[in-house]
């Protein structure tokens, strides 16, 4: 006898959620294609080599690989981002480039085990590779708010920011050699707060240079314009604050500033993005933590010794979303209305023409399958959370409201489908 | 560098294929969903005592199977079928009996890659457990039917057949010892003929039983009902030949006797099938092969020690359908109208309520995303299949049709947005 139980870290999902995180799926789907984004599909297991790389490291330990029955050595993917790159590698010339890709699918991770994390979950992407003008930046921003406005979460922030500009400054001031250790510091300020970051950076850094770097990207007096003020220290030809520029003033043209904002503090700790960089927050809700995040990565296939090839993408926290219940009331999914048919023995072919009426105008019609008592047939329709039920009485049809406890009897099939298709569909 | 390259017996999907079996999937789970099935999910990853139980042998070879980082051995499902035994088992009580479920995902199987077969596949499986009733098999049967509909596959025959009747029939012949071999050799008599089967079955049975055994399945004189003459063998009370009487008395009813037939050369080889039993074939193409199967299986959860719980299910062949040319052209799967627009720098702010207006009412619209040489953009535009483009020229709008190499200058937006509405959705 064996003892049914799912693999330590892992979960099955209950039919409501799995409803739930489709419609939401196909919502996203929808969304990303209207963009100019297609779909793409990549097996879940790679050679090792492919998603390791060079790096190994962190990764190395998180990743469920193992040796295949042609004692290959293969892994499940952790991310989607290394499949895509070893995908356009591939299949470049057929797809041609610039490329806009989304890929909605499961990721593994061993992580250890904690509240909320899982080592099975989704990831929700959508990439535009082979253009690094601000305009694909752009292209990318508009569409997280896009999807996001799809899903009905209307009220965000997408937070923006250049890790160009930090690094232009550490190049002006002569510490570009601390690039990423700035970077991924700053990244904890949301966290543990600008002090305990400052006193991390000083632990590297003169207290001089840390206070300098403060004053630039946290000026203490009010300033009119971030943008402006850094402008005026980095000159009216850094790159990095010009791109931002463009993007800004785009999103102003657009009409949509309400939901867009320069903030210096957004890093991504990753070492992979070498520009822009994002994260969105819920409006009144930033401890959920980032709901869509992204930024640009270059050298994409640097792996396979191709050439630089430049990328941008954003993710959406699916399951962020999903466990939200803020979010869950936005989301504001609705099922398809239901209507349970009580039947005798005879009843599957006598119910069938009504099972197909109201099919056809959407909604979903349900028999017990078995022609037993009314009791075990009002029961399982109740536990299935059915509020209007169907009688079948010789030629005509009792229509009960099983909620109010109210039945209208000897309806015609007609009379059923129009009472119906009132309620529920207006 | 590292070179590359899918795993051996794996495959990336293209865009266009990649979109195809989204929507596919996306009517399937509709319609599914509309008959009351409800979707699960259960992870990737199972104990591999769940997934072998008492088995293993074939199955064994062919599943990926690991020892994950916590030195706990796994395996990747190789179907949907046992994962969703493991589920109800635990999830009993939450879900409630009968339950119907459907589920949709990729399995994985270690066979020796062929032209055509891989090693990660999908099933579509659907299934009501925890009935014994003809009518949850009609259910199926009818689900089969409709789910095909809905994907405009309209012209096939669903065979169907009950294992009881032959094992009844071994059972008054005083052959039942040979019960399964005989069901698996006849299997194989479409793809082998009569005369192969028949030498086969002879070399465990005798001549005489074996004449017996084809003149009670095959009967060489014509017969008006196949169903009749094997109950003037079996007797007015055989419980298989009743519980075919009464599907086939309701399929009749229902006026669906074009799309069933019943057929006893239908046994499905695999041995967990116990009851009804049931293949698909496109009218005109038998040699595609079955593009739903499905049949009854009792003690679905036998390996937990649990009651026994008999269900019945279905899958439908989605990979084969997606193979298909003649499949592919019933699915008529239509991708939404999109128009590309030319942009200079300015373009994107400027471009974009063109772009929420044709958005807004289905039209995928895309822009190049580098403002580049009008040659760049129609290269890109081209090869993305764009038929309509628009220019922005000053506050009018050029629309042109790239394949005819027409335009049409001076057009307000709310000029654009008709004209497109009128060609693409009437």
């Amino acid at each position: 006898m064996i003892d049914p139980r799912v693999v330590k870290g892992f979960r099955d999902t209950l039919p409501h959620d799995e409803y739930l995180r489709s419609q939401v799926i196909q919502k996203l789907a929808g969304a990303f294609y209207l963009q100019g984004y297609q779909p793409i599909d990549t097996p879940i297991l790679e050679y090792t080599e492919t998603l390791l790389g060079k790096s190994g490291g962190e990764t190395e330990k998180q990743i469920f690989r193992f040796r295949d029955a042609g004692e290959r050595d293969v892994a499940m993917r952790f991310d989607l981002t290394v499949p895509m790159a070893r995908y356009i590698a591939m299949h470049k010339e057929e797809l041609g480039l610039p490329f806009k890709r989304y890929h909605i699918a499961k990721v593994w991770r061993g992580e250890k085990p904690q509240r909320g994390r899982f080592r099975e979950f989704y990831q929700c992407d959508f990439d535009l590779v082979g253009s690094s003008s601000p305009a694909s930046d752009l292209d990318i921003l508009l569409t997280a708010y896009e999807s996001l406005q799809t899903l009905g979460i209307t009220e965000f922030t997408i937070e923006v920011n250049h890790r160009g500009i930090l690094r232009e400054y550490l190049e002006k001031i002569g510490a570009v050699e601390h690039t990423v250790f700035i970077l991924r510091t700053i990244d904890k300020i949301d966290k543990v707060g600008q002090e305990l970051v400052k006193s991390e950076l000083a632990q590297v850094l003169s207290d001089g240079i840390v206070n300098q770097l403060y004053e630039f990207l946290f000026p203490e007096k009010e300033v009119e314009s971030l943008l402006e003020h850094m402008t005026s220290v980095l000159g009216l030809d850094s790159p990095s604050i010009l791109h931002m520029k463009l993007i800004f003033n785009a999103v102003k043209n657009l009409d949509l500033s309400h939901a867009f904002q320069f903030n210096p503090k957004i890093t991504r700790g990753l070492d992979y993005y070498t520009g822009m960089v994002f994260e969105t927050f819920l409006s009144g809700d930033r401890m959920l933590g980032s709901i869509c995040s992204g930024g640009r990565y270059d050298n994409l296939l640097s792996l396979y010794g191709k050439e630089s090839i430049s990328g941008v993408g954003g993710s959406i926290g699916l399951d962020r979303l999903l466990t939200s219940e803020k979010c869950l009331q936005l989301l504001n999914i609705t099922t398809p209305p239901k209507v349970f048919i009580y039947h005798n023995t005879d009843g599957y072919t006598q119910a069938y023409s009504l099972i197909k009426a109201l099919q056809r105008i959407g909604i979903v019609v349900e028999m017990y399958p078995d022609a037993k008592k009314i009791d075990n047939q009002t029961k399982y329709a109740i536990r299935r959370g059915f509020s209007q039920a169907i009688f079948i009485e010789g030629n005509g049809y009792t229509l009960r409201d099983m909620t109010k406890k109210e039945s209208v009897k000897d309806l015609s099939l007609e009379m059923v489908v129009s009472r119906l298709q009132e309620q529920y569909l207006g």
